[in-house]
């Protein structure tokens, strides 16, 4: 059991402008940028398109630096898109802010993204990657596949280590990086050293992004992290934020469907309560196979009650048996259909999982943590918690449980969301095997 | 310069089945395949669906063991597509086969080809994965995360490491498994060791391919391997095989983008002339730049005759050096890219690289190799050279040099091809930086 004492003051992680030096000093990013008024003048001689679609000279500005991130090779142009609105029906560009760019989970997400199958064929998008001072190399090489790609929709990407450069004007935050737990290091440390970021990653949110930028963090402990976030951005609705737990509601799919002898596409209303952790509690008595509740079709009480919540959450650990490394593409996937969940509508009957502020929620959880319910959308980026669900004895101990595993890492953390001195009582270690 | 005669009878690498019985003693696949007869029994009471469009109930059937390789986990379970073809106007599942698909490159496209963003939102399709003895636990990751991932289209996946078993009716080869160049290992010793592995490939997909299956190599040296392949299997149209050269098709295009200061999407008509090497030619007297000739608009005849070039060629160097891993996900989008050229028509007026059999071709180039060259296609996965090119001294040149350099590959293999003893006398090293 740990019990710290942490220095409200020792939060600030916000970079010396030294740091920044780096960037103009050493990349050579700025190369790049240093062709946009050469191309200007070149471009008055471009008379002609070659395809039907194209029929528009795009004008090419530059880049103001003044509070952006740097810009990369091929997207320091940065083009007139009235064209395409106008000739392909294209919707206003987009930015979407994505922190840990340079990881594995980022390097399947930003392609997805990219490529339009996460916001659509007819939506431009910018993509601005947040890294660190170590992964900066690293970032530029994603920024350099992103330019060999061609992605038609793909209008910018920058790259930065400042958050409140890289956030500007965000409509969507996709937080992924978080510091590993390095040898030794207790949970609460672990909560500390990740809330830090997450603190300052929400005032960087709070003073530049859009007044309506939908976060979703995945950077664990991901449900303590959002609430630290969301405290420190006061000006963003604390409704916009999530925790992911879209990949447990995944596996909690996969692990019914193999026990039930179908195909995934048949379980639905399945709902993870809680907490990203061994404590969550994938829900099978409101699940349904086929239509049917999964009770009526899985008769195993006991493999409901014991093997199958282990198996969501030993999937990760496993998976790092096999692989060798933690999930990196079913994690960016689960990514995408969190951000889907939120743009489409939910098909009627069902709902999605998603780690939630529970300030007024239905089912009598405590409310000032972020704990995943079930959510609908109307596709509008907004959400709303389905009210007919039903409980068992079984069901309300086990939310109880990780209900109160939140409320203690809320406590371990209340010098981050400016509610005084922390004191941190953490239970066991409730990590998800194979993750960090 | 490397001289070496090799044996011909040292070719076969077919795995013996000692090796293939080690995939049944140790592996938990059988475990979930066994779930099958139960599932049966308790789907006969499943008998309404939650969704619109599912409202049939699907027949469960359990795996063939004979000559097919191990299904896995939830893919086990073989499903009537009928109603989904009924109901959703889905086509009839197609095969694509993967090899080298524990490997990054594969850990992007995998994902990709289940999402349906390849062959579209109605194409059903089965995953068949090649691995090796020592890829096989990795393997299971990749089918886990697939699984997980709950693709609605993604109807069966297998894994094996008989290329005899797992190509079996592949409509699709995607050959990216390649060893790589061990320390001190000429190219010679690289062709033999790549090319026994694409010889016995080539064998394989004669045997139990599709008789139209399509077939695109990248694994290295890919041209060369791909005439291996076709040659070991005359029973399908040698036209039918590809080598990649989309990737520097591509990086090409993004650096004649930056050099004239337009977007990507502006830039056309780009071939990859010859090897994937050191020796290919990126082409930019018939490039084309918002519809104009390059050169019209890039008056730097010196960047384009010797920069242009080493920029693309050397890209995977800079992107190893930045990003500390050879590209994974911009050729996995390039495999992608050369998938969707063969099943959609090329826009008018432009065309796609790709390095195909040079029988027939229309630019006097030598037959009996595999050369990129400029194609187009009706979409019907077939696919024609294109004529109106032009060439220049210049151009000319570039091209002899590279088709030497294939000539020289091809001798070096004869005794994978059955023409005989082969003789190395290759040039100096010509693999692209950054690659293998």
């Amino acid at each position: 059991m740990a019990v710290t004492q942490l220095n409200p003051t020792s939060t600030k992680t916000h970079l010396h402008p030294s740091q920044l030096s780096f960037l103009s000093r050493s990349l050579p990013i700025k190369r790049h940028c240093a062709f946009a008024p050469l191309h200007r003048t070149q471009h008055a001689k471009i008379s002609c398109s070659v395809a039907p679609n194209q029929v528009q000279v795009p004008t090419v500005v530059t880049q103001e630096p003044k509070g952006k991130p740097d810009c990369y090779g091929v997207f320091c142009l940065t083009y007139d898109l009235r064209a395409e609105e106008e000739t392909r029906s294209w919707k206003k560009l987009i930015n979407i802010a994505v922190s840990g760019a340079a990881g594995m989970i980022a390097n399947h997400l930003l392609f997805k993204l990219a490529s339009g199958e996460v916001f659509g064929p007819n939506q431009p998008i910018a993509l601005k990657l947040l890294g660190s001072e170590r992964s900066i190399q690293a970032l530029e090489g994603v920024a350099m596949e992103l330019e060999d790609s061609l992605f038609p929709l793909l209008r910018e990407v920058s790259i930065g280590i400042d958050a409140y450069e890289v956030f500007q004007d965000a409509e969507w935050a996709l937080l992924i990086g978080a510091k590993p737990r390095g040898p030794g290091m207790e949970r609460a440390d672990l909560l500390d050293i990740n809330g830090q970021i997450y603190a300052e990653q929400g005032k960087a949110l709070n003073a530049v992004a859009s007044r309506n930028v939908k976060v979703i963090v995945v950077g664990n402990p991901c449900n303590t992290n959002a609430l630290i976030c969301l405290k420190n951005a006061p000006n963003i609705p604390a409704k916009n934020f999530h925790a992911l737990t879209r990949l447990d509601e995944n596996r909690a799919k996969c692990q019914l469907a193999l026990k039930a002898g179908v195909f995934y596409d048949k379980v639905s209303n399945v709902t993870i309560w809680g907490n990203h952790s061994t404590t969550q509690v994938p829900d099978f008595l409101n699940a349904r196979i086929d239509g049917l509740p999964v009770k009526d079709v899985v008769k195993d009480r006991k493999w409901l009650e014991e093997e199958f919540t282990e198996k969501v959450q030993k999937r990760g650990g496993v998976l790092i048996q096999k692989w060798g490394r933690s999930s990196a593409a079913s994690t960016s996937v689960s990514i995408v259909d969190a951000i889907r969940s939120l743009i489409t509508p939910t098909p009627e009957g069902d709902w999605f999982s998603s780690g939630v502020y529970s300030n007024g929620n239905p089912y009598g959880i405590a409310e000032g943590i972020v704990f995943s319910m079930p959510c609908r959308s109307k596709g509008d980026g907004d959400y709303e918690l389905v009210k007919d669900v039903i409980f068992d004895d079984y069901l309300r101990k086990r939310i109880a449980k990780t209900e109160a595993e939140l409320l203690a890492e809320k406590r371990c953390v209340a010098h981050l969301t400016g509610e005084g001195i922390a004191v941190c009582d953490l239970p066991g270690d409730t990590m998800l095997p194979g993750e960090m």
